[in-house]
């Protein structure tokens, strides 16, 4: 018999991750489904899919399931009230997730679920203020301000990733209304289109050889380019690690956190995008919150979402 | 005999206000000092004169002053740690006032302060979360999360007037280090700015008239002409609204608060600085925090800061 575990759902706006995650935060078994072009119902078929492989390689010793999805909820009627990068809109998820699945299931916004889990767990332990950024597709924001995960008035806190950088800046993504949001010039759509800009430029460079020889310029190219020494990869993660440091000098003089914790998929890049960050923080942020706080990787990497829609079941279970 | 009373202080960055306050926040004596170009002994000995006048004008009943200051304080140790528009830096401020002043001192940031009026008492009563802005000489803000003042890992918190709006804008004032923040586009001092290039740009307008007949174009100039109806001195006023409207776009949805509270000498201008800020906050923000969130004056309009202070005082004597 397999150990007791919940699962843990990170439904990002490309790719959903599940995983079997026990009391210790071990991670047992993991699935993965691309969500990329999917509509409503494809999304919950998917999500109901992977917790069942889940649940079927655990034996079935699974007590709760934890969503993080990334929306706006409703904590008061446990619905979607907005959703920028998948079509979840006005979806009841987590009682949907509950009747399907038999299961007792607990869903917060994705980041915040990654801020739990990092605050806890991972990255920002022993902090009291932790602020979270999840650069994926679009960029996520949680807080966990005096040790509690902050919701706001309707559960619509903390859209980190809609502060405003550049007020003329460029029309942000989704249903997004703002212009110049960080998630407009530093999510990984933001490092592909730069990327694709500079392989134009630089045709010369491993960036500008691989787009001419047909790989589609995505953040991922981007970031492997750069791992293998590519100067112009490398600048390109440079520019958007000092445009997240805009962003993340903002925190730091409106929080005063112990801890940024950069997650998400574009975290891939590690140093070559978080020195760069940080450097860009310090020279921007009024002393001494800029001297204490600490800019650091989530120590989940990719997995925090997961890993903290899990600790939502675990807590929800207690 | 006078009733009961604490003094509130308010100290800013070109003025102080001092007042006597009663339980039921009734002020019972105004005492009024200029700040600007005063060094630090003449600022802690302004403070200190200012307080006895009040506690004179009261016969004495005066059980405790609270302060609020344009400084980040270290909670730790009362000491100022970081002061943007006086000279406070290390200045154990609290110790200083209660020795010199033979009562019980208790000081905040004076943002902070009006922040903690405002929602117990004020323009943001019956809400949980309120994020307040002082928009003077400087921008100060102020965070009341979860019916709590928000401190921040050092005390450092919430300097909402240096979050970033325009990445590569005009460097900020005082020390800040920063560019683009709100503060350096939208601030008292941005708004003469912005009103001396208007009355350059158009001569003939009343505002135009007034620098040409030798007064200084000062917020206050701008402020009282709009209110006489001079056009180019609205639409000064407007842009400052507007841009004031992104940062309170950035803050809705980082906080999806209940109340977002505008104090400061600035908000003279009335309706004609809130509306262009509340239209630019709905064109940004996110729904549902956007659709929900209250953009309103301080109830204790430039006194916010002192009623704040004597709020401290209150609160630290009971």
């Amino acid at each position: 018999m397999a150990a007791p575990c919940v699962v843990g759902v990170d439904m990002g706006g490309t790719k959903l991750l599940a995983g079997a995650v026990d009391e210790n935060l071990n991670v047992h078994h993991r699935a993965l489904r691309s969500m990329t072009g999917l509509d409503r119902d494809a999304i919950l078929d998917a999500a109901v899919d992977a917790v069942e492989e889940v649940r079927e390689s655990m034996e079935g010793a699974v007590s709760a399931a934890g969503f993080g999805i990334p929306c706006t909820i409703d904590r008061q009627r446990g619905i979607a009230v907005q959703a920028v990068n998948l079509p979840l809109l006005d979806v009841a998820f987590g009682d949907v997730m509950a009747e399907r699945l038999g299961l007792p299931a607990f869903v917060d916004n994705d980041a915040n679920a990654a801020a739990l889990a990092e605050h806890r767990f991972g990255a920002a332990r022993g902090g009291r203020h932790t602020v979270m950024l999840t650069v994926g597709t679009g960029i996520g924001g949680g807080l966990v301000l005096d040790d509690r995960l902050y919701h706001g008035s309707q559960g619509a806190a903390a859209e980190l990733g809609h502060v405003v950088v550049e007020m003329d800046g460029p029309p942000c993504q989704g249903n997004c209304p703002n212009r110049g949001c960080l998630e407009a010039v530093a999510s990984g759509v933001a490092l592909a289109r730069e990327g694709q800009a500079a392989a134009v430029r630089f045709p010369d460079s491993a960036l500008g050889r691989a787009a001419a020889s047909g790989r589609a310029v995505t953040g991922a190219l981007v970031t492997e380019l750069a791992h293998d020494g590519c100067e112009v990869a490398r600048d390109t993660i440079a520019l958007i690690g000092r445009r997240l440091g805009v962003g993340i000098a903002s925190y730091v003089n409106t929080f005063d956190p112990d801890f940024v914790v950069l997650g998400g998929g574009v975290l891939g890049a590690g140093e070559l995008l978080l020195a760069p960050a940080r450097e860009e923080m310090v020279r921007r942020a009024l002393p001494p919150a800029r001297d204490t706080v600490r800019v650091v990787a989530a120590r989940f990497g990719g997995e925090a979402g997961m890993v903290g829609a899990a600790v939502l079941a675990l807590d929800g279970v207690a």
